[in-house]
């Protein structure tokens, strides 16, 4: 494959620029026009000469001695990370865990909303969750064909979850969110993530005497 | 209160050392005994400078031209996050998330595991989870006490996170690990963590194109 020439950015800029984004859509909602990295330092706790060189990877959005717009660049890290069209997600596990990922994506999102939900359990399969209905794991290749489906979230026990992966990659999906508490093997062009609540407490842990 | 005079260390360097934690603790299992800050950086793709200044703020771990002992490192970072003490959580919300997190922590860890579990609804009341009875919310504050509760998990809707927050600070809870999609008020010196799916799923969403 030829590699594109566009710069390639570390994976933990694109993990905060959802951070900004957040912070700066409550800004919005707050009235709050304007924004310097300073001030977007101090409530993120991240240093601010670290979101300008975040943000300059993508162009020049702010200006100096006044700031960020804060709808522009909410604009601007929309398109970035590619939320300005809509991606349908295939969550794989309807357990107690799949349920409460569909009933909070369908609550949260419109453009990354869980759009096909898989299980391998006859008893899962037919029922309904947020308005979907639970497919047997067999239609994932199919389904996710269909729809355009790119990213994928994993919530099916440990042991389970490497297999899952191989049928999504295998299915064309390019980015999985991995909720099991296991290492899983991908291939290079595909992206996965790890939701890890044992890290998570972890780093509270620090904090409590 | 007196200000202790331990240096303060940024948040930031506090979420990575999990991190590092697990990556120790894999090569472990791996019988790697030494490893580099280059090695790390790579397999973590974070900068090796900037694991070398993050571990440095708490000694002298490693050895020029040697690396660090994983053996060791692993062990001072679980002292660093005081995981070498038993550090019982209460969970909020017995609904679908709570039960999944349940299971989850007591099949993960021992040292940081779900002591107590609380819920408003009787019909959740008095139900067994992951070995544990579900407990009216309005024995938090005893129960907290009792055992010894520092960190607390909100699984409950967004409507009702506050409250309980403002209940598990009452209670003498100092860190948070919450699960509700919405902004909570905490007190300087409870630290709190958002679990942030929506997050998760845009960072992703740069990679598929």
């Amino acid at each position: 494959m030829l590699q594109e020439k566009t710069p390639i950015v570390s994976q933990a800029v694109i993990r905060r620029l959802p951070i900004y984004l957040r912070y700066l859509q409550q800004l919005h909602l707050d009235e709050v026009d304007t924004v310097s990295s300073q001030e977007m330092g101090q409530d993120l706790d991240i240093n601010p000469a670290q979101i300008r060189k975040d943000l300059a990877y993508f162009g020049e959005f702010g200006r100096k001695g006044i700031g960020y717009s804060v709808p522009y660049l909410i604009e601007k890290i929309r398109q970035i990370l590619k939320l300005d069209r809509s991606l349908p997600v295939a969550l794989v596990g309807a357990g107690h865990l799949g349920i409460a990922l569909s009933n909070y994506s369908r609550l949260r999102q419109a453009e990354l909303a869980i759009a096909a939900i898989f299980d391998k359990d006859p008893q899962k399969i037919g029922t309904k969750i947020a308005e979907l209905v639970v497919e047997p794991i067999d239609r994932l290749e199919s389904r996710v064909r269909e729809l355009g489906i790119r990213i994928g979230i994993v919530a099916v026990p440990a042991a389970e979850a490497q297999a899952v992966v191989d049928r999504m990659v295998g299915a064309g999906i390019l980015g999985i969110l991995n909720f099991a508490p296991t290492t899983l093997r991908v291939p290079g062009e595909v992206h996965i993530r790890y939701s890890d609540v044992t890290s998570e407490l972890q780093a509270l842990a620090y904090y409590v005497e």
